[in-house]
């Protein structure tokens, strides 16, 4: 006779297959006797879940993605070490997507997830998003997603970030400080929220003190190493260059620091740097840099366990666990007077 | 009447379930007429296959797994962007799986393969595996894997590695050729087939040049930064203490730099240091590394590119796939004389 499905027994005991589907999942909507009377039937007919569908209907891919635009960045490589941490607790899978900042492949990728190939989502969204359906559409199918360091704050969710705004600040008034008046801000995005609020915090700590920008103080970089070299390296040749940089992301460091060497501009005589990172290697570098630290492991955990909350617990506000943890300023020779 | 099965339509039409699938998959074994009679019915009953066990059968989760230790290691995020190159030629999903050096976790990934999420793996083993059969097992069940960089040899597949032998060989050369006669050799693992390469080359420069051990010459170091920081500082303050030191994986760096600039011994003048290492950072490092530089990007697409074409084709002999590429022995200021 084939498989039995919860169409057949539904029609059988005279009930939707809605209400057998919730009297299987012990569902406090249906009553003790029809629960009863669809267990008997279920197990007199030797009804088996479809085993694809159950793993939808349980949850039991037990599996969570990350999706991320790139594993060189030891952000991300340490805020993987945080999230898998929460999921190995929790034994869970954990599967790392690449987008490698390509708003195609962003969306390519959520699409794959509305198949119900993971429980949910944790996301740091590319430099090129700037539009959010393809979020929405997987948001609205009732998988869990957490943003982390890029968030998209049009979806009502979980964010976890650090303070952008006022590392950025803190970074400009500190290379002021040091001495700097011709300050340049290094930025990848125009659309990023957390590329926004670091150049914000920057505008505005020039602004607190008075200073104008005396030529363009912004360059947006690309995601090729070699023309960030180039266009860094034509800033560094123009009469009016910049004496205090600050790169809004890890990578560009290096284009900085062999910019300025080709040139033969000393740091942190002739120009001051400071850097958004978290390489274990900023205290081996020539000259050891001064970084903006993000804490990465922290924000990984952080927003692994908003995750698991919603995966655990029904009627969970994901918006509720949101958080920002802050950044540390690490002071190094790449800024000293 | 419910889903319409294989066993129904096999029992309406008085054949095997086996003949149905076979029919259904347009199979030569079953006469034009049979296939006919099977396609008319299940059009008439409306029959759709089980999605689940659908692309299980056609191998169309369109996803392969890369099963990696780490991602904070320049050398497999560069492998990474290389097998991705090629996977979206392809129009596959890459899953990206870090076993952090487990041993258990890397036993879990693959078992979690057996039920058909992925149609093929890409893999380079942990530190700590020593024993194969979870590898077996997956291989087994036809899931292609091929390996790079820490490879398996057990495994009758492709293997994509580059001449860590030589490489080292090379380079302990260069450092005796330097002024170095007492080498010391920082491994990660006894078990790993690369880690006994490099060693192997390592030691055969040595005995080519007549050069005895005069400590222990070599290091175990493990997965933890400080431990490993710890162990190089004891190292460097021996009497005995190595004037060359070769640091078979890029993370190590770190701490060697480390442990000098604490005990005030200076890089190349007291020591020299080479390091396996595909960190960009290299150049800009005080002072910066002499590396043995992996082609890590055209590891990851030769790999990627193997298996897919057992992906593509049936009967490919995938251990004629197997390949050794060049690394490079690239000198900076860290072993000038």
């Amino acid at each position: 006779m084939g498989n039995v499905t919860i169409k057949m027994l539904a029609k059988q005991l005279n009930l939707s297959t809605a209400a057998i589907s919730k009297a299987l999942k012990d569902s406090h909507e249906i009553s003790a006797a029809t629960k009863q009377r669809v267990l008997n039937l279920a197990n007199e007919l030797n009804y088996t879940p479809n085993p694809y569908a159950s793993s939808l209907r349980h949850r039991k891919s037990k599996t969570i993605a990350v999706v991320l635009p790139e594993v060189a960045d030891s952000f991300f490589s340490l805020a993987i070490n945080g999230i898998e941490a929460i999921a190995e607790e929790k034994g869970y899978h954990v599967l790392i997507y690449l987008t490698h900042e390509s708003f195609l492949r962003e969306q390519a990728i959520l699409k794959d997830f509305q198949s119900g190939r993971v429980d949910g989502v944790l996301m740091s969204i590319t430099a090129e998003t700037a539009t959010y359906q393809h979020i929405h559409a997987l948001h609205s199918k009732n998988v869990p997603i957490v943003f982390f360091d890029r968030v998209c704050d049009e979806i009502n969710t979980a964010v976890i970030t650090t303070n952008d705004y006022e590392s950025s600040y803190k970074a400009t008034q500190h290379l002021i400080d040091a001495g700097c008046k011709k300050l340049c801000f290094l930025s990848i995005s125009n659309s990023l929220s957390i590329s926004n609020k670091r150049k914000q915090g920057f505008l505005k700590a020039l602004a607190d003190n008075q200073l104008v920008a005396q030529f363009s103080n912004e360059i947006i970089c690309g995601n090729d190493s070699d023309s960030n070299y180039k266009l860094i390296k034509q800033m560094m040749q123009q009469k009016n260059r910049p004496n205090g940089i600050i790169a809004s992301v890890e990578k560009l460091t290096t284009d900085v620091y062999l910019a300025c060497k080709a040139l033969k501009l000393k740091i942190p005589k002739d120009v001051k740097v400071v850097s958004f990172s978290n390489l274990s290697a900023a205290t081996i570098l020539n000259p050891s840099l001064t970084t903006i630290t993000q804490p990465a492991f922290k924000m990984g955990k952080t927003a692994a366990t908003a995750l698991f909350k919603a995966l655990e617990k029904k009627n969970v506000v994901l918006k509720n666990e949101s958080q920002v943890i802050a950044s540390e300023l690490v002071v190094r020779e790449s800024t000293k007077n």
